[in-house]
């Protein structure tokens, strides 16, 4: 008998264990969303045989999936007030597990949020290289990859802190918006610095600090009149994800029950695996095959990163309530949502009017990565272009792409033919109308994944300043790429880690320290003046933000537009040549008009609109009086 | 009072012959068009002065303008009958000169004549080049340049009679439609050969024949079930028109009476003239300057080319009408239309309009030359990224440009890299969904203003084949190049006459006779055979004419794609590398589907679907069966 009891009571310690709660995700919500519902994940061991309760609050819905250790239940929000909930779990009439569910008081002016735009510059960051705020976190015990600076794919140590800590230079800058590249935990066990293959996205990687750390950055740079932009990874985890690591269900990613999985790499997931064939185009592509659709969309970035099925609405569900929970956990400006255009397009858009419904005047920048201004443009929102499908993305911002390619080449083009030279960046503005909004076009020279700007110029500082002057100019919101403000150069060609160095100053010990005006170098100094006169220029000078623009055909390489308001007018002008050149000012006369002068905003001086001659090499921003 | 008589019958014989018509336009008419009321242009000395009647016709509209040799008369056509009126000048009630105007009775089935379509082949001739079929009109004394076959650039003397000589060539090629460059008087006294400035546009110039022999070449041409396309221009006459000579108005032609005329060469008109800046893009660029778009649309081509301004509704009327006329006359097909994008847009849209009006299932193909599909698609009929801008250009048909670049490089490039190699074509066709039409968009490898293929290819026959072979079986309207099917060859570099040459066989005491298999050289034979097989083949498969298409991302330079309907599949293979290549065939069962074997239509060899295995540099057409 006494055997017997102890048997008992074994078992039901066991069970009790068995059946507990390891995970609800969400792990907190709050009062008062637009979204009516929520649906909590609930992890742990079997628990899909009990049935949950939660007091003061209607389940709506509970789904259980062919994998008995989750459970997904759908609860009311519609006016539960603020306030701790708990959720018990029961077997029969006996709870075997509970947790203290809490919908928290949201923000004030939450809700209304107002995204970065035009008038905003963006700062991009890739936060393992630009500051080692907190030398202790630079390893984890929890986290398989440990520090070593000396390796190129390595971790080097950057986190939050030093994000943080660098927010006066940011916006010494001109910079008004910071987009750091992910920072949720990523635990793979090599290049985990680029933090793209997540294992955890309920939580920031240990290495570069805490979920507070990250709301205390978001929180510093509102007092500063800036914005943060979280970078969002909805197309795939990283393989070492603990959910993918246990299933939900079998088509919680895309599997390839073809595929030998005895062909894969060592340390990858032994599921059905094939690579996407990164051909976006199958996406619009009338005449494209069934197959080629399914593996640009439904293969994985890499081996190590599954592809998620955004068309479950389960995964859907979740990576919604995800986003949204880091816009109001965190208090986001915006989203730049990685590999966009990879995602089941249906699935993405629905995603993104999920959002965007929660919160009208937020902002969300999709990775397009396209060479083709239509098919770039078939991606934004209301776009008529998309519209030839009858598919809408709801995406507010697409990256403009083909002027990207444009300023890669162009400034080292002395010679001015009919697709050669400058008229590259003119063409790029001729297909503007097939844009629904190009204010809300992210316009950069160059990003974390491409070459770096100052390596294709060569650290020729007068090609600098003509991109940068373009890049804060056109319509768009400008986006900058660290370091290259003070002249840092690396060469994709040795490897992504060659663009993506540590930033000079962000490590104790470095011997130069960019950071501060007196810790810079006089190239690092002369690099960051003219970036820094530009975009704080540019912060206060609303016609750039939103005027309309006219430009003209270039001549002898020289390109001129304007940006012009009933108020203002802008006059820009970009000698690409290598020689002086003499403007015919009387071909500009319908932008010209009545002004007589132009102050060079840069420079400072005045110079007379009736005779100009431009130096080399030479770009002219003026303000026109 | 003798003396008194004498002077007055010599001013009254005076004024009859100075205020006599020398030219009434249209010199005729058709009764029963849709259109009710024709526009006569009356021109002679001074008849402005003059009152037009015309009996048992309405004169609705009598219009002078500046120049007091023009009148326009609109006269009323609703329900005139057949027949001719007497059109009278009169003076006070005195007749000072008169026409005999005639209705003529318009040939069966006429208003609802059917253009040439998807399931034709285009053969595009520069007729002063292909044969001299009347040796006597290679010179015509009315005409200033003469014949000298030693000029690169001068008039060889092929004519109308040559290309009805070789109607049975054509046919055994497998074309079905003659589009011959322009036939009209063109009085230049250089390089009048292109006859794209011409001096009358009522009538064929005589050193090409007659208007009947213009009149006799459709007819034959219908006898063969084939098609005659005329190649129009309605953006710039020559310098040596005689309306030009004598403008009806000062705004006939666009003119910049800021320019210097004293600056233009010798023998170009002194009239206020500026070029074009030929760039097209200003014609929907949002950013475009005022400008930039009037000397795109208003520049000339070149200085012995006045551009017409069809802005003017005179001048539009003229050009509608003289367009209906050669329809009507000839029996024409189908037109091309020059420099198509330099035209104002929403005058060249009413112009296409009207004709499209009058003939609702006629075709025309407008030169379009741009090299971005969106850009190429805003000029079809009903395209939607024209409407994005209110624009309807009612064109029908617009040219393929984007594929003629790829075309125009990839067989050379034999390694296959994410944009180089094959992969070139297939994102060609990626953006169909931007067509309203593809089906009718013309697709070449080259034109009279290209670079020849076999110069591109340096007479390699593979990849002539290759070439061929996409365009014949892709979507949309085949269009050859004279000369090409023989191996022809020409440098664009060496000037315009070297991709221009004389077709071998055309010209009496010609050492090689092309037209004809025996006389062709062993390698002619080669290029002729394989074109006219092709060819021939394309014209009996309508699945090719209006099939679906499914394309493969290409893998190892080798692009597959299907043409399918419910009934039939064919199936291309084009292997671009330099390897044999082994085709995956279980990623394509989607297109073969229930078939087993392919019948391969140049070397009517049976294929197995189960095992592929394709020989370098080599395409194969596979009929599924």
């Amino acid at each position: 008998m006494k055997k017997i009891l102890c048997i008992l009571i074994f078992l039901n310690t066991f069970f009790l264990a068995a059946q507990g709660l390891e995970r609800v995700e969400p792990p907190f919500w709050w009062s008062g969303m637009k979204h009516n519902t929520l649906q909590l994940m609930l992890y742990g061991k079997d628990i899909a045989r009990n049935t949950p309760e939660m007091e003061g609050v209607t389940i709506k819905n509970v789904r259980k999936t062919e994998n008995p250790n989750y459970l997904f239940v759908t609860v009311n929000t519609e006016d539960v007030p603020e306030g701790k909930y708990v959720l018990r779990l029961k077997r029969g009439k006996k709870e075997v597990s509970r947790y203290t569910y809490e919908f928290r008081k949201r923000e004030e002016g939450s809700a209304l949020r107002k995204g970065f735009d035009s008038s905003d510059v963006m700062y991009l960051i890739m936060p393992d290289r630009f500051a080692n705020g907190d030398p202790d976190n630079d390893s984890s015990p929890e986290m398989t990859e440990k520090a070593d600076r000396s390796k190129q794919g390595g971790r080097h140590g950057g986190d939050i802190q030093g994000i943080t800590d660098h927010i006066d230079y940011i916006r010494e800058l001109g910079a008004t918006t910071v987009w750091s590249t992910p920072l949720l935990e990523d635990n793979d066990p090599e290049y985990s610095y680029h933090t793209y293959a997540q294992s955890d996205v309920y939580r920031i990687d240990p290495r570069y600090g805490t979920n507070e750390d990250y709301r205390r950055l978001a929180d510093e740079l509102h007092k500063n009149d800036m914005k943060l932009v979280m970078d969002y990874v909805t197309n795939h985890w990283g393989a070492e994800h603990w959910m993918i690591k246990d299933l939900p269900t079998y088509d919680w990613i895309h599997q390839f029950s073809d595929v030998d999985t005895s062909l894969l790499p060592e340390r990858s997931l032994k599921v059905g695996y094939a690579n996407s064939n990164y051909r976006m185009e199958t996406q619009y592509d009338p005449n494209a095959s069934g197959i080629d659709r399914k593996y640009c969309v439904d293969g994985w970035f890499t081996s190590t990163m599954p592809d998620l099925n955004q068309s479950n609405p389960l995964v859907l569900n979740y990576l919604v309530q995800n986003a949204i929970w880091w816009i109001e956990y965190a208090g986001l400006d915006g989203f730049r949502v990685d590999t966009y255009s990879y995602n089941d397009k249906e699935a993405i858009a629905q995603w993104t009017k999920a959002i965007m419904d929660e919160y009208p005047y937020f902002n969300i920048v999709g990775e397009v990565w396209l060479h083709d201004q239509a098919q770039i443009a078939y991606w934004q929102k209301d776009s008529r272009i998309g519209a030839l499908q009858d598919f809408n993305s709801n995406l507010p911002s697409v990256m403009d792409f083909t002027l990207h390619d444009a300023i890669g080449t162009v400034f080292n083009e002395d010679e001015a033919t009919w697709n050669e030279g400058i008229t590259k960046v003119y063409g790029n503005f001729v297909n503007d109308f097939l844009y629904p909004d190009v204010n809300n076009l992210l316009v950069f020279a160059e990003n974390h994944d491409t070459q770096r700007l100052n390596h294709i110029y060569n650290k020729d500082l007068q090609k600098y300043k003509m991109a940068m002057a373009v890049v804060a100019t056109v319509r768009g919101i400008p986006q900058l790429y660290y370091g290259s403000e003070i002249g840092m150069v690396g060469n994709k060609d040795k490897g992504d880690g060659d663009i993506r160095r540590d930033f000079p100053g962000g490590w104790k010990g470095d011997d130069n320290n960019a950071f501060t005006a007196a810790g810079r170098t006089a190239e690092q100094k002369e690099y960051f003046d003219f970036t820094s006169k530009l975009f704080r220029w540019r912060k206060d000078t609303p016609v750039i933000h939103k005027g309309k623009t006219k430009h003209y055909l270039p001549e002898n390489n020289v390109y001129v537009y304007f940006r012009y308001n009933d108020k203002d007018t802008v006059m820009v002008v970009v000698n690409n040549s290598n020689e002086d050149q003499t403007l015919k000012t009387e071909r500009l006369k319908e932008s010209i008009g009545r002004f007589a002068k132009g102050k060079e905003v840069i420079s400072g001086k005045n110079i007379s609109l009736g005779e100009m001659t431009i130096a080399p090499k030479t770009v002219w921003i003026m303000e026109l009086e």
